[in-house]
């Protein structure tokens, strides 16, 4: 591995090839490289927690610069929860269909005046030879009833960001990037990520 | 029905009992008293105003002084959800072992330091013939990870108030009352209701 690889805490080849894009880039690696890195658990309050001590755990495995992100829906009437626990909120880790229908039927008495929503996103850059970068990105907007669209994953078919009519699973990809939090937190670390690349 | 009845917006015996006891009165009718009066969903922020909406509706209908009550489980973890939303938190209202396997499996991944948790209750009475009147109680605690106890309903069996050691579903329900959110609320709104029953 060259020694100005940068390694991003995911499996995902789409968040992958997603990071590659908004840093022009190559020397961008997975966990799917390092195929025995320990499975932290994100028991942080914050998404700026989570996403340090992820980045920290696989800088420390690797010994590469290590990039992390955790990120999630905040919903005024659940007091911006799920929050962290997005992934999880119905109780077993990745099942986004049972996530979405579980907030649906939470907020099915709530009144449109308290459906606002935002995604937030944050990004950290751990360098195992010294230095730890932290950004977040949001997008607000609000929640609507039912699912609509394919595009995204999560909570994609049921958030439409303010100043536009459909919903983030509606959009392309790239109009996506362009306007979300994970594009907003990447583009801020991005500076830091390529300070590590060359 | 005599004019000096106040109704109590429960179809809950229990409740009707308990608030009876606290009272020391018989002159308290429950909903079942009225078959027909009409749902009052729960939109309402905060746990004072669902009381208050509820018992603003009953007077509206019966013409008599009325009572509701809303309470509901303050997680810190989960930014003081699942509060007004407890009763329905696993999506469906009133499935409580479905709404603490939720609540159980959301925490799952949260440290120790973090399970602080308060039960809180508002009481309203509201008048017909004029007068609003809303108390709180509170009571302060943890949740544990899984359940103790047969007594008490809802989220009972994996909370421990401050001072205990034993959850609330481990408490005789007279010791249950002298601390719960429940008693305290409606002991502090015991004189407003005697003097509506005098």
């Amino acid at each position: 591995m060259p020694a100005d690889t940068v390694v991003l805490a995911t499996r995902n080849e789409g968040k992958l090839r997603e990071l590659a894009r908004i840093l022009d880039t190559e020397r961008l690696v997975g966990l799917d490289a390092f195929p025995d890195v320990p499975d932290v658990p994100e028991t942080e309050a914050t998404f700026e927690g989570n996403a340090l001590l992820k980045a920290r755990a696989i800088a420390a495995y690797t010994g590469l610069p290590a990039v992390a992100d955790d990120s999630g829906l905040c919903v005024d009437a659940l007091n911006g929860m799920p929050g962290v626990l997005s992934a999880r909120w119905a109780g077993k880790h990745g099942d986004d269909q049972a996530n979405l229908d579980l907030l649906l039927a939470q907020v099915a008495d709530v009144p449109e005046a308290r459906l606002g929503a935002r995604f937030v996103c944050a990004a950290a850059l751990v360098d195992p030879a010294g230095g730890e970068w932290v950004t977040t990105g949001e997008v607000a907007g609000r929640l609507i009833r039912e699912r609509r669209g394919s595009g995204g994953f999560g909570y994609d078919p049921v958030f439409v960001p303010s100043g536009f009519q459909e919903t983030t699973a509606e959009m392309t990809p790239e109009a996506k990037d362009a306007i979300s939090h994970r594009g907003r937190a990447f583009r801020a670390l991005a500076p830091y990520i390529q300070g590590k690349l060359t």
